[in-house]
């Protein structure tokens, strides 16, 4: 059982950020709220949302789980107007979701949820930095990263107590540096790596702007991204493995 | 003899509505304002649209019928800034029509009326039920229907007096409800047709979404619509043919 | 050497003037501002800019030209926001130009001035009819005369006293008409020459709206139009070379 009531802004926000790595995926539908988590076919990104029940008007469920079409689901969602509700209701028995807005009812098929790829574990890191930057800062080092090359470094110089990003290109380069001034906070520790930087514009676009995003990062470790989406009540995590240096 | 001067709001918006079904059509010239009647090349959505005299700035005519390519004709007119005067003349001779906007002048040239498709006949149809929604709610349901099928059923539910939309997909499916209190107003009769989308999203292209659009809708029937535009000054009607219900 | 701040906004018109016509230009830089001269592969549109050193928040330069890729450039002077200050400085040592916005900061490899087309000569001519507009009335002129033709005339009536522009096609022809009153100024002499309207349109983008531009104007003779960029302290002029009249 599964019956929900959520205003259409706060479920787009949850929907996009896992749907710019994935086509489809497992939603877990718990007592305390729904959980989504799903790696890219490439096993190079992780994202892990959790939206409380109580980022809902509405939530009721005993459990279970349910497989989406991302794209469809999204849709019928973006037939509301910002703040319209949404209302969510499984069907048990055809395994279809109903979808409600104001005078507007939809049946969306949901997938068998085995044929959809297994759900990744986001591993306990031990990772040596810790800074946090707004979104807009991100957006800013990847439009810049992109204007050069294909990869992007991340980075902490603990001398100097800045946070740093590195494009190096064929013939151009471009380097960001925030200080400790141009920060929300930076726990500083010994840290690089290198991403593609094809994933990390995909999670930039799910990263508002305006929000505080908490970076985790090591020495050629993964990075972690989390942001808080619905005034604190969506959480994600986004998990990017490190691409090798090549130099 | 032909000379008028007309807003170019009104005239684009006259224009627009016919030319969402067909490329070229005759313009009636009569002296009481001129008319369109057109139909599209299948033979399943028509339109019939009337701008009276006094929607014009200045119109004058002795009668004729014309021919023109409405893209050409659309891109003239739209040189001019919304509020703008657009004239137009008619060269007898040359067969052309002259446009004038503050300063700048064209010269279209005209097609024989002879190898324009005929104009159709919009028949008298007796049909049962009468719904005046606003040009927004059918975006909604096209919309809606848009999504999940390429077809999309209009109906009345006499008993519940209520006018839905329906839209099947192989997988999915929506449906709007708009009870008499959503409505404008409601003349119920049993009613319920099949339509192809492609053509009412074309029709809805045309359909400002703040005007009040009256239906005609009877069982596996045609469709027809009418709204107004120049402040009731332009009058248009569209009619769609049913396509058979494939269940 | 070379070292200079300026606004993103005055040096982003500044190359956008220059990038319309060519992608790659040699910039002069000299003490008293910098210089740009390029001519189009096919030798028939030419522009002349100067941005004078009081346009710069600060500049200071031993002489040289350098090479530019001005897509390159473009793209990274486009990662700072309107109203920000972009820094460039030149790496003699490995021919880079180093540029500074906020926390970012970017190397752009320079290309071999001697592997750019060499620099047009610009010159003087004795053009009968000077005209001038608004940038708005050229962006007028060179929409409508798109709908119709791909080559357009401009030429002076001394009877009329105006400046006059025509486009003819196949079938249809516009004419736009400025008398005394519509121009800023105008100085009457015969005059009448046909252009390319691909180049005109190109020109016309980099020509701001609101600006008042000089066209000097001549017999079969090329075009000169003269605006002004950042109040006056940047200069710019675009010359075109005539089509041959085809009638």
């Amino acid at each position: 059982m599964f019956k929900a009531i959520v205003s259409a802004d706060t479920l787009e926000s949850a929907l996009d950020s896992v749907s710019v790595l994935v086509d489809e995926c497992k939603i877990n539908l718990n007592e305390d709220g729904l959980a989504i988590r799903a790696v890219d076919p490439a096993n190079v990104g992780m994202v892990d949302l959790s939206l409380a029940a109580d980022a809902f008007e509405s939530y009721e469920t005993d459990g279970g789980i349910i497989g989406v079409n991302l794209a469809r689901l999204e849709e019928f969602v973006g037939m509301a107007d910002s703040g319209q509700l949404v209302q969510l209701e499984l069907d048990e028995e055809t395994r279809k979701l109903h979808i409600q807005i104001e005078g507007l009812e939809g049946t969306l098929a949901l997938i068998d949820p085995d044929s959809i790829r297994q759900e990744p574990d986001l591993p306990d890191l031990d990772l040596s930095a810790e800074i946090v930057v707004e979104g807009r800062d991100i957006d800013r080092a990847v439009t810049a990263a992109d204007m050069v090359s294909d990869h992007i470094a991340l980075g902490v110089d603990t001398d100097e107590e800045v946070f740093y990003v590195d494009a190096e290109g064929d013939t151009d380069d471009v380097h960001l540096t925030l200080t400790r001034e141009d920060l929300i906070s930076l726990e500083a520790g010994e840290a690089r790596s290198l991403f593609s930087l094809d994933y990390l514009k995909d999670m930039d676009k799910a990263i508002p702007k305006d929000t505080e995003v908490r970076i985790e990062l090591g020495e050629e470790f993964p990075v972690k991204m989390h942001f808080e989406i619905a005034e604190g009540k969506g959480k994600i995590t986004y998990m990017l493995a490190p691409r090798i240096q090549s130099d």
